[in-house]
C-alpha cells in the first residue's frame, strides 16, 4: 500500500516542471476520495499538437488514477475578444463559435482523456454573471504589488510598455473558476504558474484549502531547441497522417527521444528505464525511437496504421539502396537553418551552392527519402537526415546547433 | 454680452483652485445650451457642515447661470461596503439605508440648490447592472501606470503599503459616471482632481467630448488652519442652532473671513470687493463680519433668526458690561490648545493655574459671555475672545497659532 502510494506519486511528478506543494498533495491523496482535476485551454485555438498533449496526458494520468478531471474551457475571455482593440486576432467569439471550438476540442482530446472521467466545463458559467459588485469583492482579495511580481507585467512595468487594468482581471477570474470549481489541483504550463497561484490565493480567502498546482514544461519541437510551436514548424499535430507523424518522430534526435518518452509516452516509468538500460547495453537506438514512434501514432489513428507508417519509413529511408554503413557527418547549423543547396554543398554532394540548386530544379534531390522541389526549403539544428543526389551519391548527416 | 460672458467665467473660477481646462469650458459655455453639471456625494455622512457647502455653492452658481445641476450619490461603493474586511466604519449599507440618507441630504442641500434645477441620481443605476465583461471592458481603458500616478496610490506603492485591486476599479467607476451622465462639466473637491481626470479620459474612450474639471479647495475650518472637519472640533454644522452658527462665524480670524466671503457668500465679487474697500478704509472688521455671519445664519435658519443671533450675540459678548476699549492681547498658542486656567493666568486674570480652575470651579469664568463650567476646556489657536472673571476682570485676547 505505501509503496502504490509512493509509486503514484512518482508518476504525478513525472514531468512536472514543479509541484506546489508536494505535501499538499499528499495530504490531499490520503484522505482516498477522487480529487478534482482542473486544467484550463484557451476557447480559439483547437488545432492541437504534440505540445499541447503533455498536460492532457498528465490529466489523463490522474484519471488513471482514480481522479476526476475538469477540462475547463476559458471562454469567458473568448466571448470578450481584446477590449483594447489593438488585437486584430482576438475578436470577440460568439457562442456558437465557442461550441464549435469545444467540439472540435473533443475530437481530439478523448484519443488521450477517458471520457468517462472528464468533465467539459465553461467559465463564462459562473463569470458571466458576477455583477459589477461580485468583481469588485474579488478584485479586493489581491493586491496590486502582487500582481506586478508576474513576470511579464514586471517587465512591461519596468520598460514602461502599458498594461491596461483589464488585464489585472484575467488572473483574477481564472483564480475565481478554481473557487467555483472547489478544485484539488490545478495542471498547467509552466508558464501559467502565477496564474495558478492566485487560484490558491483566492480559495483561501474564499474559506477553502487552496489548490495544489502542478505545471508541465513545454515540450521542445522536432529541432530539439525551441518550444513546439506551429509558427515555427518544429511541431507534431494530433491530426496528421500516419506517415507524417511517423516520419517527424523518427526524425528527432536521441536525447529528445527520451524526452518524448517521459512527457509524451503512456509507458510506466520502470518500462522506460528498462529500454533506457538496453540503449546502455548496445541496442539500436532507431529500434528504441521505433516504439515511441508506434506508440504516438496508434493513439492518434491505430495499431495497423501506425504498423503501415513504420514499414512505409523502413522502405522510404533504410532500404532504398541507402547503404547501411553510412556515417555521419555532423554540421553545425546557425538557428535560422540551412537552405538545401548549401546543405548538398557542405556535405560533399554538389561542389557549389548553384550545382546544388540545378540538382534540385532537376528533381534530383531527396532527403530522407522524399524528393526536394523547392529551393527554399530550410532545415533547422536537431535533424539527423539521410540526403541522397541522384541514386548513388548519399551522405547521413546529423545538423547540430551552431555554438555561439 | 461679451462682458457679461466674462463675468460668467469669473463668477465659475471664483476660488477653484484648478479649471481643466478653461478653454473647454468657454467653448461649451458659448454653444448657448445649458450644461450638464456633475457633483458626486458620499452616501455614508449626511451630516453637512460649512466645508461641504463650498462645493454647493459652486453648483448653485451654474444653476444661477442657468445649466442643469445632478447631485449625484455614489451609493455603488456604499452598498458595497469595504470588500477587505479592514475598514469596520464602513460596513455595507442596504438600499432604505441610502434612501434615508438622501432624504437628509436632501432636506440640508435644498437651502443652497434650486429645487428644481436640481437631479438628485443615484450611481448604482447604471453601475450596478454591469456585468463583468461590461467592467472588462471599461477597465480596458485605463492602465496601470496611469493609476499609480495618482498621489496616495503611488506614495503607497513606492513605500511598500498593500493597494488592493479592487480600489483601481472606483476611480473606473466613478468616470464611468461621468460617461452615462454625458457630463459637461464635473466639479469637485481638490483631492479628487485624479479621479476626475479618469472621467475625461473615458469620456473620450467612449467617443464624448471630455468634460471640464473643476476642483475647489478644502476650507479652512474656525482655526484657520485645519481643514474643517468634524473630528477635528473646527467645524459650523449646517444643522447647528442660529446662535451656535452666529457665534462660531464671529470668532474667525479677519484674514479667514475674507476667505469665508469668496468661498461660502452669495454675493457677487463686486460687493465683496467694496467691503473689503471698506475694511481698508477703516470699517470696523467686527462689523463686516456681522454681514458674513448674519448672511449664512439667514442661509440655513431665516432672517429673523439670524437677526436674533446677532442680538444675542452682542448682548453676550460686547455689551455686556464688556469694556468697548479693551485692548486686544495676543497670546501664541500650540496647536494642541491653551486649558482655560492656563488663558487666565497668561491674561493675566489669574495669578496661577490653580487659582484659575478655583475660580473656573466657582462659576465665575465666562468665555465670550458663557460661563465656563468644566477646567478640561480647551482653546484652540485662531480665536478671538472676551475672557472675563468675575464681573469686572476682563480681557480681550486673539490667540494666535505658535510659530515653529
Amino acid at each position: 500500500m505505501t509503496i502504490h502510494f509512493e509509486e503514484q506519486i512518482a508518476e504525478m511528478e513525472r514531468g512536472a516542471d514543479e509541484v506546489l506543494l508536494l505535501d499538499d498533495l499528499k495530504k490531499k491523496l490520503r484522505r482516498g476520495t477522487p480529487l478534482h482535476i482542473k486544467a484550463g485551454f484557451d476557447p480559439t485555438a483547437p488545432d492541437l499538437h504534440l505540445g499541447h498533449t503533455v498536460l492532457l496526458n498528465k490529466m489523463r494520468q490522474f484519471q488513471q488514477l482514480g481522479h476526476n478531471v475538469t477540462f475547463l474551457i476559458g471562454d469567458f475571455t473568448g466571448l470578450i475578444g481584446d477590449p483594447t482593440g489593438r488585437n486584430a486576432t482576438r475578436p470577440a467569439l460568439t457562442p456558437a463559435e465557442i461550441q464549435e471550438n469545444a467540439r472540435t476540442y473533443s475530437t481530439q482530446v478523448f484519443k488521450i482523456l477517458d471520457r468517462e472521467r472528464t468533465r467539459i466545463d465553461f467559465n463564462s458559467r459562473w463569470l458571466a454573471p458576477l455583477t459589477a459588485a461580485d468583481i469588485v469583492k474579488l478584485a479586493a482579495h489581491y493586491t496590486v504589488a502582487r500582481m506586478l511580481e508576474r513576470d511579464d507585467f514586471a517587465r512591461r512595468y519596468r520598460s514602461g510598455q502599458p498594461i491596461s487594468i483589464h488585464e489585472f482581471l484575467y488572473p483574477l477570474a481564472q483564480g475565481y473558476d478554481s473557487v467555483m470549481m472547489r478544485a484539488d489541483v490545478e495542471l498547467g504550463g509552466t508558464d501559467q504558474k502565477f496564474n495558478l497561484l492566485v487560484g490558491r490565493t483566492l480559495q483561501e480567502a474564499y474559506g477553502q484549502e487552496p489548490q495544489v498546482v502542478l505545471t508541465m514544461p513545454l515540450l521542445e519541437g522536432t529541432d530539439g531547441v525551441n518550444k513546439m510551436s506551429k509558427s515555427l514548424g518544429n511541431y507534431i499535430g494530433v491530426t496528421e497522417d500516419p506517415d507524417s507523424m511517423f516520419g517527424k518522430l523518427m526524425s528527432i534526435s536521441d536525447t529528445l527521444m527520451w524526452r518524448y518518452f517521459q512527457l509524451l509516452s503512456f509507458r510506466p516509468l520502470s518500462e522506460i528505464d528498462a529500454l533506457r538500460r538496453a540503449a546502455q547495453e548496445g541496442r539500436n537506438p532507431r529500434d528504441i525511437k521505433f516504439e515511441l514512434a508506434r506508440e504516438i501514432t496508434t493513439r492518434f489513428h491505430d495499431a495497423a496504421a501506425a504498423a503501415r507508417a513504420q514499414a512505409n519509413f523502413i522502405a522510404r529511408v533504410s532500404d532504398k539502396a541507402v547503404p547501411q554503413d553510412l556515417p555521419v557527418k555532423v554540421l553545425a547549423v546557425a538557428p535560422q537553418g540551412l537552405r538545401v543547396a548549401n546543405l548538398l554543398k557542405e556535405a560533399g554532394l554538389a561542389a557549389s551552392t548553384s550545382e546544388g540548386n540545378r540538382k534540385i530544379d532537376e528533381g534530383a534531390v531527396r532527403i530522407d527519402g522524399e524528393r526536394v522541389a523547392d529551393r527554399a526549403l530550410t532545415l533547422k539544428p536537431g535533424l539527423t537526415l539521410v540526403v541522397q543526389v541522384g541514386s548513388k551519391r548519399f551522405a547521413r548527416v546529423r545538423l547540430e546547433p551552431q555554438t555561439p
